[in-house]
């Protein structure tokens, strides 16, 4: 896949990653390693939680995001180097079996004001289950390397 | 730890976790699974990344957030039940051998509108390092619910 400098990219443009299934024992795992509760955690107590079901945690979707950008997104040149997101949300839980795609937006393109070699883009990525519905939407802030000079010109 | 209810918390609370150490071997088994970049991944091509060394995924640094909260930061009865975030930054990246911690300030409590048996807290939170360095902050939506009432009375 060809990396992008900060003049490849602009408002407008949609990219849509690949699959990825997410299964009963990589929710439990990711569970007990960052956000053990119980609704993450066994079947028999998310049943009796406000989930009412084994949901995955939001952190879990949010690391799986960032696979499925990695794989084939967006791909600045030296990197997806987010700064810091504006807002992050978690509309709809992700069930064992789920299969996640995700598709990225870019809404703003701006050079940097004090680098020159490198710029801003924001892009709101929305991940959404098998049946289209939404079950993460972010909006992030991307540094992106301007083209360097053609050394020949 | 006793659970919390709506009741029990108040803008101004603030709620320190334990530490936890992120070890070089943790920080490239998670880039590998949710964030395959050279400078997650591998020290000799980390060095010649914007970064100049290995350093944890923005990804790791939240769950790894999350793990330190569900231990021992704010406890809402029912679980951490977060809604999103309001912004999520990372300000400083972390590095293997770091020692973490969280510090949670309970910045808006209002009941729900809607729901008499719920309401909606607002939680910054800031993850430090070793040397009192934030390498991640954010604001956090909250659902927890209301002290249900005594049946006795």
């Amino acid at each position: 896949m060809t990396e992008q400098y900060l003049e490849d990219l602009a408002v407008a443009q949609v990219y849509r990653s690949g699959r990825v299934r997410v299964e009963k024992d990589q929710i439990i795992a990711f569970a007990a390693q960052f956000d053990p509760q119980p609704y993450h955690l066994d079947e028999q107590a998310a049943r009796k939680s406000v989930f009412g079901e084994l949901v995955a945690s939001g952190w879990h979707t949010a690391a799986l995001t960032m696979r499925l950008i990695a794989d084939g997104g967006v791909r600045p040149a030296g990197g997806v180097l987010g700064v810091g997101f504006d807002d992050l949300s978690w509309p709809h839980p992700v069930r064992p079996g789920d299969e996640l795609y995700a598709e990225s937006e870019v809404i703003e393109v701006r050079p940097s004001r004090s680098r020159p070699d490198r710029g801003l883009i924001r892009v709101r990525t929305t991940t959404f289950n098998q049946n289209g519905k939404a079950v993460q939407i972010f909006t992030g802030n991307l540094l992106v390397p301007r083209r360097p000079a053609d050394p020949g010109l």
